[in-house]
């Protein structure tokens, strides 16, 4: 077994305002998903908002973090920018409190050749003071790590994992079989709808946005996974897929997954429900629609 | 169990020269994958590429298919054609030869919105004289069906199945979703790297291409995966990867699945290698590459 | 000047029902063409929406066309097919009824690599009895033809154009470049919103939806640009644009500038408004909102 | 006459290594622009790599430039990020050394729905401290603004002008039409290829990125194109183009373009050659080429 496995929550950024954290409901956040038995949080990446956020709020959100975590649990931070400098600074608070490891997503402005994909992360993981994962999230960042990029990028033992957003199951089952002789490489999937079946074809866990709201779900999902257990694993996949197709659906936009997620935590009193700008929260209909979705959840 | 389910093999088109059929590799071929333990048959679909045959070879390979079939399996046919007339025209024959099912993906050349593609299949289906499966293909038809338009098109229960070449696990999973309470709709797979996947989680079955050069593989991988037995559905899969990784990914363009299948299928001496235009048959390197890659199989 | 310039209608496919021509509608439809002063008239694009009917409508729609324009202008025939047979016999009816040129799309199934593309072109060149242009839609055939693929296939004298309906200016004006030592190269513009540019910087003309509707205006425009007649240009621009801007936004899809199209000409009561499947006609609010918008129109 | 038009160089930031200005680079590449006879400097834009500049590095371009500058023609300032407030704060350094106002692209991270990108425009321009430029960059951004947003958020007076980089002419003339009626809004056509028809039909100059290289040539062309000189135009833009083939399109990837640029400027001894992290500079053959290529250009 990896280091990292499990269902690795990435956390949503609590927020009071566009510039002000929801210290509170980060806490209570934090509990939350600690009390859900998941196995390490992901902290700034894309369900975190990372990219809307200023520089300085990200920091925060590291330091916070740190300062509720405690060390009870392996603890990554994405670093993705599209400048290698502020990149490698945020990896270096990340170090200064104690995270595990860091998580990278490609330039996301100018999209590269894989060649020169290659030689950005050499240059990254020469200089991250941490352990990287690589972060597939080709909707964002247009492009994909091709296997073989990644088998050579993780040349380095500094680079110690893969997370894979492309929800494609013939790519990430390509990486799988690509790195097969990595032991000690983990590869998580990002899309929730697809941990059952990536952990059950040898995937290392899930970096679910759902297990932010229902943390022991995707724990016992993934461990039904593990096992072996297909009659548990079909039985609360259908629980995952209700999720998904009611909670992540209601809107017209691509942020109609952060908008509804956000919204079902304020109704259950986690934390704040405001994104980020450039997104807005919803607001009538779309509550009740998201409170009823919540109510006929029969976890 | 629904009637349509397990390896159902799409079966390449051999050709003699893009006018005319390989006879004797289209009687090899079907032979070999009825020995392997196929559960059916796909005729026409885009490994079989149908949209570069012509009319009449289309015809053709219907009635030859049929003639060495001799119903001793189900027959699936692709009707797929951006003229709804002629998509009828090609799902008579089918039905003239004895086939049990047509296919039909979108119109390839405009792209509808939802509510259009219901419209135009309410009307293909009220048309077919054949049971049909709707086809999901959207690197070739820039299109997927939503969910609920497929549920929308499903009311009318000459609807039988779905294929999903899509890739998209997240996808594919939300489509099984919607469709839980139809027991009688079957869901294949078209990606074979996640036909594994697809069946442990609730799918009837998969349209492999690889089906075609091993049968059995494919045969085994889908009873391992129904029967829950993860080991061997883990052994089998590495196989399925090593073919994926190999002989499909030579050459420089989006033809390399089908130029790679075809150039095995002629090493092995099943039929002809040469695919239809606008594509041309490997040469030189590549076919020692291919070769080599056959050589290294181990099933 | 080359032998094809000017504006050259890409005619709509007049119909009665899906499988059935409006004859009178097309007689009409190509008066009022030539009354506007086209150059040329071209059946079986996009516009026309070839690709929705049946092969045997299409031979109709040439032999049809063929009758009724009787030599009084060059005609040029869409043939393309996702198979080179079908589109040859296309061809070869253009030829017989006295068509002056094909026009041909990348097949739009497969999408190709560009030598794949030059392949192709290079055997359906030499099979085609007529002049041939060649015809970038990379909106439906998910490619472009690169400047110097052009060039290659444009080696062989038969072909004798491009038509470009990217809407890339970029690309055009490459295009344009790289072919600057043909003389008898014509480079047409698909997109009317981009005719009068192209024909300022070299075009050889406009294939232009909107002269099925207001073929002395684009006439004129083309005349202006032609001339130099900046000031001309500028005044008919802005009516294009009102065109452009109301009569092709109505509904939510891709099949707007279509439905939009063919709604306005059934107003005008040039030919029937009925669009091939899978489109639908325009009804109610839409119907209404078009002919507001063709009241406004002052030329 | 809007308050900015003509040629505004988007310029290229002279790099020493990944975290230095090449200061002297930067001061004769201001002093080769200005001779040039442009007519106003944008920083930070795309082809000043702005995003792969730490943010610490965007503040230091902005006083280098505004150091040198000494207000002698207008200054533009890219301040697009993912960040609201980091884009806030780079226009108020922006206003702080006189910038004459900032030009922001859309969030690039998260793509936006229509109504969402007007949101986060109402919020940013009501912040900003300097006149803002709309700015279209489909293929960084993942979306277009549509021509009716424009005009919503162009309701603030303090939005004064649209540059589109997305090369798509029918686009460009939606946009010029619907602002008709906004005399004191500019709009700037990115792609140099079609500087002068954008002029020619209504545009109010080109942000090109050859003008680094060639200040004069672009100059001429604008002036050609303003003053309808048909015949300058055409002789000047097949410069344009021999430039665009030749220097633009060495090198295998997206970032063709940025390298073959700073290429250029390092053989005619302007500034450095480096791109930022991720890309990285031309070697060998490929900088022969480029030399080869600038020997050729008759200007």
């Amino acid at each position: 077994m990896t280091t990292f496995y499990g269902i690795v929550p990435p956390l949503v950024t609590p927020l009071l305002s566009n510039d002000r954290l929801d210290i509170d409901g980060l806490e209570k956040l934090i509990e939350h998903v600690i009390e859900g038995g998941v196995h390490g949080l992901f902290i700034l990446g894309t369900t975190g908002e990372a990219q809307s956020l200023s520089f300085e709020m990200r920091v925060e959100m590291i330091k916070k973090t740190a300062c509720i975590l405690k060390n009870r649990l392996p603890l990554m931070v994405g670093i993705s920018d599209t400048s290698l400098a502020d990149s490698i600074k945020l990896a270096e608070y990340a170090k200064q409190y104690h995270a595990d490891a860091v998580v990278s997503a490609p330039p996301y402005y100018f999209a590269t050749g894989q060649p020169e994909l290659a030689e950005f992360y050499g240059e990254l993981v020469r200089q991250s003071p941490l352990p990287l994962f690589l972060y597939n999230m080709p909707v964002h960042t247009k492009m994909n790590f091709s296997p073989s990029t990644i088998r050579q990028i993780a040349q380095n033992p500094k680079v110690v994992g893969f997370k894979d957003s492309s929800a494609n199951g013939t790519y990430l089952q390509s990486v799988i079989y690509e790195m097969r002789d990595h032991d000690d490489f983990s590869i998580f999937v990002g899309p929730e709808e697809m941990t059952a079946e990536a952990v059950l074809l040898g995937a290392s866990g899930g970096v679910n946005g759902g297990a932010n709201l229902f943390p022991r779900l995707y724990v016992e999902l993934y461990n039904a996974a593990h096992e072996g257990n297909l009659d548990e694993v079909s039985r609360l996949q259908k629980i995952v897929m209700q999720i998904s197709s009611t909670i992540y659906t209601q809107g017209l936009y691509g942020s109609s997954y952060l908008k509804g997620l956000k919204c079902a935590l304020g109704i259950k009193g986690i934390c704040s429900d405001l994104p980020a700008v450039p997104f807005q929260k919803f607001e009538g209909e779309y509550v009740i629609r998201i409170k009823q979705a919540l109510d006929e959840i029969n976890f």
